[in-house]
């Protein structure tokens, strides 16, 4: 049983939980016999939605009623939160009971409580979040996507060398391909941290990856690229304004498709395909923000996705843990 | 003779010039009888691509055989330029021979040749490069994008008042909502110089925009926000990634629209809607950027677009200069 990877999971976060949460264990169980879930909040709104034929060998309860709220601030939430759902299943991580954590719950309370309560990797300053951004030729890892605002150029390198851990362990690669989100490539470009970092990766010469110099916010889906490094603030509207362009033209597209019988005929018609490229864009699958730099991985669900993309999220989980994701970040730091 | 718009045009910059840029003017010319173009560069060169039965009152030739590379340096073009299309093309709207001035060529050299130029209009500090941005219900001006790496709280105020009064010229609406671009929406989010850019908005309490606080990348293309305010890093990141995103998504939907005879067929019937759809996204729509805080207002068009996109550059200048743009930013700025 030394195989089983054992994963923390505060139930009760993010819209439509505990439900949303208990069907994608289930979801995820039926396609990951290894693994054991250490479900943390109400045991009576949980119980009754674990089928009744399943091995009840996979799942263990811990009994809370008190959750983080999504309107909670993220120290109001620390204050308060010691037998919050979020709180017992960060801390059965940080007592080596489980390998890692995830909740669909409030981001900022996530980082917070995470951050009080788990150690840093030894010579890492600042843990980042990060996630799986899909290109044309397969996926990226971007980071860090708002966990913090302003970087060092220390942040900075120590990001593209947890992100290039983390791709490995994710996709078995040897030398991930590293570069500087910027806004022109040439070395004179950008502020004063971004030509500083610059240097910094070129100095340091690692094995581990290979420093690709800067890349553009329109190169970012090429797929030439493997890891992605920027501040928190930048990396989050970059996320979230490729989310929007993502929903704005999937929006105009469908208005095309269905608006008036022709559209809708050849819809009918191209139904196979359409399938495809919707489910190519599904972001259910990229479902799954990692917060590394801690001594444990901490996943963040979000918190509108369903039962689906949360079972992706666990699948995050298993990988990295399969992938020895910190080890591989303690090799690269040191 | 008043209403006549006096353009003032580098006619060598961008890829495929001059003839890219003088089948611009034709075209344009076509279409806005009340414009009469400056045009900088090759005489031989431009003259032959004229048409012979078009009225020549129209156009005028400034021959010189200097011209910007899309390779030098901003400071390096300043240096040596004062002879070429680019500089010479300011120089005309520095001396009041025409209203607006126009190049396809390079950006840098653009914002250094205007800024050494051009007077900067009364009590703003920095110009700041604007551009328009589809969304939902028609458009947003965002900027900055990218002329300012860093801003002040000053800065970004001034931007909120310049977008607001380039919003005003263009679109003919009494009060544009404005709104700071951050990663979130409460308060205290984002760094000091958002929190202070926040306060002094509230506190200015203008009459000529609406104020409506922060916005989030993925909001941008909703619609429902005229004016995008960021500092040009910030904004050129998030312009790019756009474009990326947009990119990548047409191309797997062009993809799943051709890949097999169903996909070819389902998009024959479709014809008519698919062709409204890549109308809808041509980046062609909304070419021209627009350098703004300058006593006259200089416009760039992307070095990579067709005449189409030139000519609807040309349509931004006759606009704004209607509109009286430069008028409008000094009443909402003093």
């Amino acid at each position: 049983m030394n195989n089983v990877i054992k994963i923390a999971v505060d139930a009760m976060g993010g819209d439509g939980s505990p439900k949303k949460v208990i069907d994608g264990i289930i979801h995820h169980y039926q396609n990951n016999k290894n693994s054991f879930y250490k479900i943390f909040g109400n045991r009576e709104e949980i119980e009754i939605l674990i089928p009744k034929n399943i091995n009840k060998n996979a799942f263990e309860i811990i009994h809370t009623t008190e959750i983080v709220e999504g309107t909670d601030t993220p120290l109001g939430a620390a204050k308060r939160g010691k037998n919050t759902s979020m709180w017992l299943a960060i801390d059965s991580v940080k007592n080596k009971e489980t390998d890692v954590v995830i909740s669909a719950g409030n981001t900022g309370a996530l980082l917070v409580i995470a951050k009080l309560n788990l150690k840093m990797i030894d010579n890492i300053d600042k843990p980042a979040l990060s996630a799986l951004w899909p290109n044309k030729k397969g996926m990226s890892v971007v980071l860090d996507l708002g966990a913090n605002i302003e970087c060092s150029e220390k942040n900075l390198f120590d990001f593209g060398c947890m992100g290039s851990s983390l791709f490995k362990s994710l996709f078995d690669k040897d030398k991930p391909r590293v570069a500087l989100l910027n806004i022109g490539l040439e070395e004179n470009k950008g502020n004063e941290i971004l030509k500083k970092t610059f240097s910094l990766f070129k100095e340091s010469n690692l094995e581990s990856f290979d420093f690709k110099g800067f890349i553009e916010g329109n190169h970012i889906m090429d797929g030439n690229i493997d890891v992605i490094v920027t501040d928190g603030f930048t990396g989050n509207v970059a996320l979230k304004t490729a989310e929007g362009t993502a929903n704005f033209i999937t929006g105009e597209l469908k208005k095309t498709m269905t608006g008036n019988l022709l559209g809708k005929l050849s819809t009918i018609l191209n139904f196979y395909n359409l399938k495809k490229f919707k489910k190519r864009l599904d972001p259910r699958l990229y479902n799954g923000a990692i917060f590394i730099g801690l001594d444990s991985p901490v996943i963040k669900s979000h918190g509108g996705t369903d039962y689906i993309g949360f079972s992706n999220s666990l699948s995050v989980c298993n990988k990295i843990i399969k992938g020895n994701l910190i080890e591989k970040i303690r090799n690269n730091i040191n």
